[in-house]
């Protein structure tokens, strides 16, 4: 007899560095940059950061805040990390301390600021293209200096739509991109592709391209199936499996009632452990058995530790039995459409969570 | 000039300590305890439990997972916490490591794993009155023998809808509960309800009650104002302030347009940092101005490090001021309302990101 406890998340690192690879190929002879903010999408940014510089040799880095350049760069030291919220008086000590931070200027007030550190930090401009997020619009650019232009080290802009490869976006930003560098930075270093625009095409690859979400598995080009390696498992233990009779409810604000004698599973996960709450009554956990895999509605809500589903109808389960909530064959992309959100969001909570028996592999 | 990059997240010990102390009052003569499961709803386990212990006299606890009693038995050790995920071979270990460790045993099968182990902790057992959630069932109950019903330390169950007053389910419960503790433990302390349970009377509360979300500020019995004070405020820095184009699109996927000349701010908080992605286009961020709380809407999609939100009108702002996303006038209760969920979801996330600057006062 098993009976076990604590859910476990499995971060697959050769399917990651493959991802990187794949991804470097496509986009050469563009210098690869690996994303690793947000806790490298909950997965673990220092950890990440190591394997890519080790085994794949990036020396090229994008966080978003100069603290989680800072865990790294107590690891690393040999590489160059760009941070995308840029600096401020809440920062800028991180910067004097960690010359290999380059902040991301996204605004003529950030530069003023930042001039006035006196840092020998190299530093990189945003520019705004279509999204309309950070970035220098043109009338900002207009106001900078020639000399200005020449010090940044990159120029960059993000696209609002790369994970749809006809959208009109794409190619509008392009232009702009291309109209505000032959303008104000004609011999400056460029990048404007993230995983997604790295899918559109060589004419988006400049000279630096930031492979953040495809890396860890995501399908940043859902117009068509994933080329990515599945790099993310997340199963949890059976806790009890029970009866449940019919006309009884099932969970919080009982919003689940049995139509019919049901069986359910308790498992040992829920939304303190990054399992989203919009799951409630949609959700599906999938167990291995003798038939292959079987699959489970997630019945009533989801709770902040287990959720309940209908087993009703699996052949054999037993207490201490794993249910998996994603994986290979139904990926975090998968688990993200039936909450109603994207994978980005679901990874990056399920890696902060520190009750998962987290296992790299 | 002030430039900023970092949200922050305070937390407010002195209005989380009066709630724990209102709530304990209500409860009299049961004893309370704190239920500082998932980091303490995402506030800090270590620091909760620590402050309630010193300053409330705190020497009962609950967590869901051994390895979070554990966290907190490293810096306690004259307490007794309930694990109410119970015991695995995954924390077995633990179990025996900590005799402070009370298991919350919820099937036969987690009790013969439990009464394997010989250990010398006391355990509790949880019996299912309704919510059909972990616990034993009545037919478990009636393979239990004599000794095994006297052996348990506290015979608990837990409420599905304790926060509707009138709901049926509760007084279902409680009439289940009462008829199991009688037939089988009669002797053995008990306990029914959490924050929720506290406001629906004295015969709910029987010899413990496990006080969580209303602790940390949420409000369990919304059929009525709040009447516990607020403990989290989340406030992040404008980082660009920016004119948006009648007919520009803003955020990923193109999802606002602007129907007429528009101001932006650029607010640097995301969905890395526990803002729902589910608040794109309808959660707000305030700013506090010389006419007081003024309201700007999120428009566009929430993206992993930062929103956008219209800022046409509001009268003075500057780069570096602190949009606020929850505090003292627009709680989390509320922000939970635009995103669609609850506020525990999203407490226990933004207590999870490790970029905040987070402040206890």
């Amino acid at each position: 007899m098993n009976v076990f406890t604590r859910p476990i998340l499995e971060i697959n690192l050769n399917n990651l560095l493959d991802n990187y690879r794949v991804l470097s190929n496509i986009a050469k002879p563009a210098i690869p940059a690996a994303v690793v903010k947000d806790n490298a999408y909950g997965l673990g940014a220092v950890e990440i950061a190591t394997l890519l510089h080790e085994k794949a040799k990036t020396d090229h880095f994008f966080v978003a805040h100069a603290i989680e350049g800072q865990a790294i760069l107590n690891k690393l030291t040999d590489v160059k990390i760009f941070v995308l919220q840029g600096v401020g008086q809440d920062s800028a000590e991180i910067f004097k301390d960690y010359p290999q931070l380059i902040p991301v200027i996204s605004c003529p007030e950030m530069l003023r600021f930042w001039q006035s550190l006196k840092l020998q930090n190299q530093a990189a401009i945003q520019v705004e293209t279509g999204l309309n997020r950070l970035g220098f619009r043109e009338h900002d650019l207009a106001g900078l200096s020639k000399a200005e232009c020449k010090s940044f080290c990159l120029v960059m802009s993000h696209l609002a739509c790369g994970d749809e490869k006809d959208h009109f976006m794409n190619e509008h930003q392009l232009s702009n991109f291309n109209k505000i560098k032959a303008r104000y930075f004609p011999e400056i270093p460029a990048s404007i592709a993230a995983s997604d625009g790295v899918f559109l095409g060589n004419n988006f690859h400049y000279d630096l391209v930031r492979l953040g979400a495809a890396v860890y598995g995501i399908n940043t080009a859902p117009y068509r199936p994933n080329q990515m390696k599945n790099v993310v498992t997340v199963k949890a233990p059976v806790l009890q499996i029970t009866d449940l009779p019919k006309g009884d409810f099932v969970g919080y604000s009982a919003t689940y009632r049995a139509a019919e004698n049901r069986k359910i599973a308790i498992v040992s996960i829920g939304y303190g452990d990054g399992l989203p709450r919009s799951l409630s009554n949609v959700g599906k956990v999938f167990f291995s058995t003798v038939n292959g895999m079987e699959e489970a509605r997630i019945i009533g809500r989801v709770s902040m530790d287990n959720v309940i589903c209908d087993v009703s109808n699996i052949s054999k389960l037993n207490i201490g039995d794993y249910g998996i909530i994603a994986g290979d064959f139904y990926t975090l992309d998968d688990v993200a459409r039936d909450a109603g959100t994207i994978s980005y969001e679901i990874m990056s909570r399920l890696g902060k969570n520190t009750r998962f028996d987290k296992r790299y592999i």
